[in-house]
C-alpha cells in the first residue's frame, strides 16, 4: 500500500477501503505520511466526499488513535452536549448545571476556541483560580459527586483529531461534511456518554452555512452514533447573528449566571431550555413535556444556579475575583434606520482584535475584554443611539472597523427563527 | 491577502486572480506557502480545473520564476519538441538530428526520467563521455555550428515547475490538464524556440489516457502558445503498448541508431517520419508533402545518421564504448495464442526494477540492462516461443513479473493506430 495510490483513488472519486484509511491516519499520527500528502488527500476528501462506510472507518480509527474514558461504574444515562460553534455561543455553562440539576449526568470535556472569541474552557478560565485540566480520575470523581464536570479535552483523547485539525485549519480542508462529523463524533465517542446531544449552528456566523447541509450533516452524526449504539440528536440552530448581547471570556460568564438567574436575554434562554429539555428527556427517559416542565421549575427555583456554583468550587474558580474591564466605550449609530444585519463573524474578529481570541494557539486571552450588544437584528435605531459597548483593555480597535459591522437601513432585514429543527434520526 | 482564503476560493470552485496565484506561486518558491498548503491548492486545481485566464497566469508566472534562453540571434526558424513520455520513447534521440539533416534548427533542453525508464538525457549519457550539462553559452554555439543541440535543462530554467512538480510526484496531483499544460509550455517558452511540435501520448502506458482528455490537453497548449505568438502543433500518438522493441538506456539508443541507418523497427520509424515532417514543413514554411519528401531523403541519404554523430561527438560522447549487457535472458511464452496486450507501465516497471530506472532523483542508472521485445500486440506466439529478451546486470526480476506483462489469449486483442490526429489550432 502506498499513500499516493490512495490519494489518487480518492482524486478519482472511488472509494477506500478500512485498510487504506487506517494506512493514511495511522501513517500520518507516525509521521511516515507528510503532511503535504495528508493535505492533499484532506482536499480530496473535501471535494469528493465520504461513502457512510468511509465515514464510520475513520471516525474509528480516530477515536481508536488514542484513550477513550470509561464512565460505565456510573450507573445512570450520561449525556453529553456538543456545539458547532458560533460568536457568543455560551450556551454549555448554563446547560451543564441546569441539566445536572434535573437530574441528569452530564460530563464535558471542551475545547479552547482557535478562532475569534474563546472556546468553553477559555470562558471558564476567566473565573479565576478555575482549573479545567482535570485528570480523568478527577472528572470521574466530580462526575460521581456533583454530577456534572466540564474539563479540558485531554491531551491523549483522539490524538488523530488534534493533528489532522491543525492541518485542516491552515490548508483549507476545514469545511467538509464528513470531516467534521468524524472529527465530533470521534471525540464526543472517546468522552465516555451514553447520548449526546448537538447543537449544530447554522448561518453565515456558523461553520454551516445552510440547513440543507447542516440537515446532511445532522444524519452522518446520527448514523455514526448508531454504528456504537449511542443516541445522537441534532438541533439546528440559528447563527446569523450573535447569540445573547456578551461577546468575550468574563462577559459572558456573566451573561450565563444571568441567564442561570432569570435574567438573560430572551434568544439565549429560549435556546437554553430546548437544548436542557432535550438531553433531560433523553437522560431521563421521560416526555419533552415534562422535560420542559422540570428544566423550568429547576431555572427558577434557584437549584441549576446552585449546581453552576458547585461546579465552580469543585473546580477551584473564584467568581468574585472575576474581571471585566471598567474601560468602556459606548458606541453609537452614525444613522437612523433598521439594524438590517450584524456581521457576525466581523465582530468575533473585533472581540479576537481586543485580545478575547486567540490568532495562534500560544496566545494567551485577556478575560476582561468584549462587546456587549445593546440593540439586535431588526431593532429600529436613531441616529446617535448606543448600538454597543466595547470593553477594552490593552488593545484598541478601530471604530469604523466596529460601526461596519451593523448594516442600517431602511429595511428591517431578514428575520430567522432561533430554532430552525430538531432531528432525532 | 492569505493563502487559506485562496485554497478556499479554489475549493469553492471561483476563479483565481493573477494577483492570487502569483501571491501563492512565489510564496510556494520562497518558503512563505508550506508544502502542505500548496498540495491542497493542487489538489483542488486537480478536481475544480482552471480558466483559460488561470491557466495563462500560472504558465507565465511559472515561465517568469527564472531564466530564459534567448535564441534570437540566430537568423532562422527554431522548432522544439516535447513528448509527454512512454515507455520505449526514444524518438527525441532520432528526430532531432533528423531535422536538423533537413535545415531546421533544433534546439532541445531535456529532462532526466523519475519513473519506469530514462529521459531522453538518461538514454544520451548512456553513450559515453556524452555531456549533457552544457551552459546556455555553449548550447547556443553548439546550435550556431551544428543546427542541433540536446542538453540538460539548467536548474534556473522555470524552478518553480520544477518545485511544483516534485510535489505533485507524491502528492496524487499529477494529473491534472491545467497543470500538465502549464508545466510543460512554461518550459518550453524558456528554452527559447519558435515553433513547438508536441507529441501527445495517449493509452494506459501514457499519463493521458484517452483521447477526449488529450484533445483538451492539446487545445489548452496551442492556447497558451497563442498567448506567445509561437506556434504549437500536437500529435496524438499511442501508447497502449511500448514504441519499438528496445526498452532500457544503450538499448534504446541503439535502436534510435537503427532507425537513422533505415533498419529501425515500422512503429517508431513511422512516427518519427510524421514528427519530423511537421516540424520541417513548420521550420522551413514548405508543404507537409515536400517537408515528407526531404525527410525520407535525408534519412535515406545517411545525413540524418551522421547529423547524429555530429552531435554526439560534439558533445564528447563515444558510441564504441557503449555497454549493452552480455548477460542476455531469453523468455517465453508459457501458451499458444495471440499477444492481445501487453502491459506498457509494468514492462516499464520490469526495466527500472532491472536498474534501468530510478525510484529517487538521486539513484544512479545502469544503462546497459533493458527489454528487447521480440512480439508486439496482435502478434500469434506459440508455447515456448520467445517473448522477449531480458539484458540483466546486477539486479534479477522475477520471471513471473516478466510473464504478467503479456496476456496471451484467444483473440487478438484491439489493435489501435500509431497516430490519431494532428492538432493544429
Amino acid at each position: 500500500m502506498n499513500i499516493v495510490d490512495i490519494i489518487n483513488k480518492k482524486r478519482l472519486k472511488e472509494e477506500l477501503t478500512k485498510e487504506e484509511l487506517e494506512y493514511a491516519i495511522n501513517g500520518y499520527i507516525d509521521n511516515s505520511i507528510k503532511d503535504y500528502q495528508m493535505s492533499s488527500l484532506l482536499m480530496a476528501i473535501c471535494l469528493n466526499g465520504m461513502s457512510d462506510d468511509e465515514i464510520y472507518y475513520l471516525t474509528d480509527i480516530m477515536l481508536k488513535s488514542g484513550d477513550t474514558v470509561d464512565l460505565s461504574f456510573i450507573n445512570k444515562v450520561k449525556v453529553d452536549k456538543h456545539s458547532t460553534g458560533g460568536v457568543g455561543d455560551k450556551t454549555s455553562l448554563i446547560l451543564l448545571p441546569l441539566v445536572a440539576a434535573c437530574g441528569v449526568v452530564a460530563p464535558k470535556m471542551s475545547g479552547r476556541g482557535l478562532g475569534f472569541t474563546g472556546g468553553t474552557i477559555d470562558k471558564l478560565e476567566a473565573i479565576p483560580g478555575f482549573k479545567s485540566d482535570l485528570s480523568v480520575d478527577e472528572f470521574k470523581r466530580e462526575i460521581e459527586e456533583i454530577g456534572v464536570s466540564d474539563i479540558s479535552q485531554s491531551e491523549n483523547l483522539v490524538p488523530a483529531d488534534k493533528k489532522l485539525y491543525s492541518l485542516r485549519d491552515v490548508t483549507g480542508t476545514v469545511e467538509s461534511l464528513p470531516l467534521i462529523a468524524s472529527s465530533i463524533m470521534s471525540k464526543k465517542l472517546a468522552s465516555g456518554a451514553d447520548k449526546i446531544v448537538i447543537d449544530l449552528k447554522v448561518g453565515d456566523g456558523a461553520l454551516i452555512k445552510n440547513i440543507d447541509d447542516a440537515r446532511r450533516l445532522a444524519s452522518i452524526m446520527i448514523n455514526i452514533g448508531k454504528k456504537y449504539n449511542k443516541e445522537v440528536r441534532c438541533i439546528l440552530t440559528d447563527m446569523n447573528q450573535p447569540l445573547g448581547n456578551m461577546i468575550g471570556n468574563s462577559l459572558e460568564v456573566k451573561e450565563a449566571i444571568d441567564v442561570l438567574k432569570g435574567n438573560g436575554p430572551k434568544d439565549i434562554t429560549d435556546l437554553v431550555i430546548v437544548l436542557a429539555s432535550t438531553m433531560v428527556q433523553m437522560g431521563l427517559n421521560i416526555s419533552l413535556e415534562e422535560a420542559n416542565k422540570l428544566v423550568l421549575d429547576k431555572l427558577n427555583d434557584g437549584s441549576a444556579f446552585n449546581k453552576f456554583l458547585d461546579l465552580v468550587r469543585y473546580q477551584g474558580g473564584n467568581l468574585e475575583d472575576m474581571v471585566i474591564s471598567d474601560k468602556v466605550i459606548s458606541v453609537k449609530s452614525n444613522k437612523t434606520g433598521f439594524v438590517s444585519k450584524i456581521k457576525t463573524n466581523e465582530l468575533g474578529e473585533v472581540v479576537r482584535k481586543l485580545g478575547g481570541g486567540r490568532y495562534e494557539k500560544e496566545d494567551s486571552i485577556d478575560p476582561s475584554v468584549g462587546i456587549e450588544l445593546v440593540v439586535k437584528q431588526g431593532d429600529y435605531v436613531l441616529e446617535d443611539e448606543e448600538l454597543l459597548k466595547v470593553y477594552m483593555n490593552e488593545k484598541d480597535v478601530p471604530l469604523s472597523e466596529i460601526l461596519d459591522c451593523f448594516i442600517i437601513s431602511n429595511e428591517s432585514g431578514e428575520s430567522n427563527p432561533l430554532i430552525y429543527e430538531i432531528i432525532c434520526s
